[in-house]
């Protein structure tokens, strides 16, 4: 790739946002100009680039026609209120914020349906999934020649950093609290999370499921193409500062050759199979790593149509940082590398 | 009950051995005597009973014709060495350490299958399950004549008691020593278990499932007589002291009524049903509690024939002393009453 583009980051004080900025440095990105920028306090913040402090700037005074690309990793309500000027400025859309309105952004995943990108029309708005879904569909997507899912039964145990670092600071502070035996008021999170397992990360709807649940659900059939998939998910918080862990439980349409599940999932470069007797953590494996790890996968023990499988992988990473960022890649590898070059 | 019993219970001074003798005394069991005992250095360790210490003795120079009932709460070692003794003792048995020969000892459940009780013949040796297995039959059993279950898919995320008083000093250990940056070698457990979730809690066998997953499921499908029932269980340990959390996926037979189940669910007395947008937490409701905490009850997003649902439960009191105790309590009613008035 000889074009560089011109990038802006809005969201770059954050938890993924830092992640991003660290991931296009790492990965060598074809960038001429980093423009970082926020809302309210996190203006006049200074985030490392290339050995650089770059100062955040307000993203409501920006002008998009000096990008290329804008990543979104900020809250849905400042995407939505960047989207105007984004309109007007005419850069490509990299959204990370699920603040895009329905229909306007295909949701890809570059390691599962890179071939949407080819065919995206500018100016090349797209969205990169909640973690979970990217963890989940890259798994589902490597196995798909050897197994046909009809259901998915997920619980999703979410890191604290799921709540930028605020649930890192959170955690953090209520367990030396207790285990200094203090009192302990919990912030942030609606109950103590300390050595403890929360049901849900949000309020449910009237019935009885969180809107990320429903969205993994949704985005899981998109990615995958699979319209008829059954998706049962659980979003647990974890008292773990950084990475998710899933159990799944898929059922499928015919019997499972278990050791061929295994090869496809060894044969993955987005994945890092673990075999039976040791299994991944999220501590001890994924935190830092851009592939996914996937262990324990056996089959049922009364049911051959039946595979279940333990996934780690990196939230803030793998989950949302690296996929932009190789979204940006195929975009301007399909499309804006004949506008630049 | 005017009988009272005279009584042994063969690992005193574990956490669930404490539980028990604590149980005891709170439900003013008709007891006549008390007898502590246990093997290598728990000998000559004391426990606090009704306001004395009482010493724990050898287990192995004890006379079982001395008492009417024993409860084995060691490990399945400890009780096999005594077995040999307990025949010639002639006293009734309530396994809660999985060491009594297959199909010697029916499992029960008080909520759950307590005519068991009534048929059992003398000696009179019962078995008392896993503790996940006592929550989730106690679950199922109250919802069974709204639904009829076909498949379970259960995430068990296991407090650290379950490795006993050891389990619970090595979470706090490793969460100081991280507190405070010092460098951690993990010990008990093969893994960092502060702020990580590990995928397995023993060595799977060759299919790749846990001895304690596989019970689970067994269980299950004895307490409920349904031999017919699929179960997925995936036992997770996290870094919590004391109460398991279990999230549940259902699949029925027919469309699930969402209003009945709860309905059902509040109105077993063995289970506190939580209402939604509010949920139990292990911490927070079900420690210390003699009931087993259900919430998150929901249908499925696109299969009427599915139900969610999250369990809490005390692991070492409710899953496994209260049962354990209420089995004393049925096995006096129904035979012990007849011998000793």
């Amino acid at each position: 790739m000889s074009a560089t583009v011109d990038v802006a980051v809005i969201g770059a004080t954050g938890a993924v946002g830092e992640a991003l900025v660290q991931v296009l440095e790492e990965r060598d990105f074809p960038l001429k100009t980093l423009h970082l920028l926020g809302v309210d306090e996190a203006v006049g913040h200074s985030v490392t680039f290339r050995g650089k402090n770059l100062r955040v700037r307000a993203a409501d005074e920006f002008d998009f026609a000096n990008v290329q690309v804008a990543f979104f990793v900020d809250e849905a309500d400042v995407t939505r209120e960047c989207l105007e000027a984004v309109r007007r400025g005419g850069c490509a859309v990299i959204d990370l914020s699920a603040g895009l309105p329905a229909g306007q952004a295909p949701i890809v995943v570059a390691d599962v349906n890179p071939q949407v990108m080819a065919s995206l029309k500018a100016p090349y708005w797209v969205s990169s999934p909640a973690a979970v879904s990217v963890a989940l569909s890259c798994v589902l997507a490597a196995i798909a020649g050897q197994v046909e899912v009809t259901r998915a039964s997920v619980t999703a145990c979410l890191a604290v950093s799921s709540r930028d670092r605020q649930g890192v600071t959170e955690l953090a502070r209520q367990t030396a609290e207790l285990l200094n035996a203090r009192a302990m008021e919990p912030r942030l999170f609606d109950r103590q999370i300390a050595f403890n397992l929360l049901a849900q990360v949000e309020e449910p709807d009237n019935s009885g499921h969180g809107a990320l649940e429903r969205r993994i659900g949704n985005e899981l059939k998109t990615l995958l193409t699979r319209p008829q998939l059954k998706v049962a998910v659980t979003c647990i918080q974890a008292p773990v500062f950084f990475g998710d862990s899933l159990n799944v439980s898929l059922q499928t349409e015919a019997a499972v050759d278990i050791p061929a599940v295994c090869a496809a999932l060894d044969a993955s470069p987005a994945i890092e199979y673990v075999e039976p007797g040791d299994y991944p953590t999220a501590v001890g494996d994924a935190v830092g790593q851009d592939v996914i790890y996937v262990g324990r996968v056996r089959g049922g023990i009364e049911d051959e149509r039946e595979v279940n499988l333990w996934i780690t992988s990196d939230n803030v990473r793998k989950g949302t940082a690296v996929n932009a960022v190789q979204l940006a890649e195929l975009l301007i590898k399909d499309h804006l590398s004949k506008i630049l070059t």
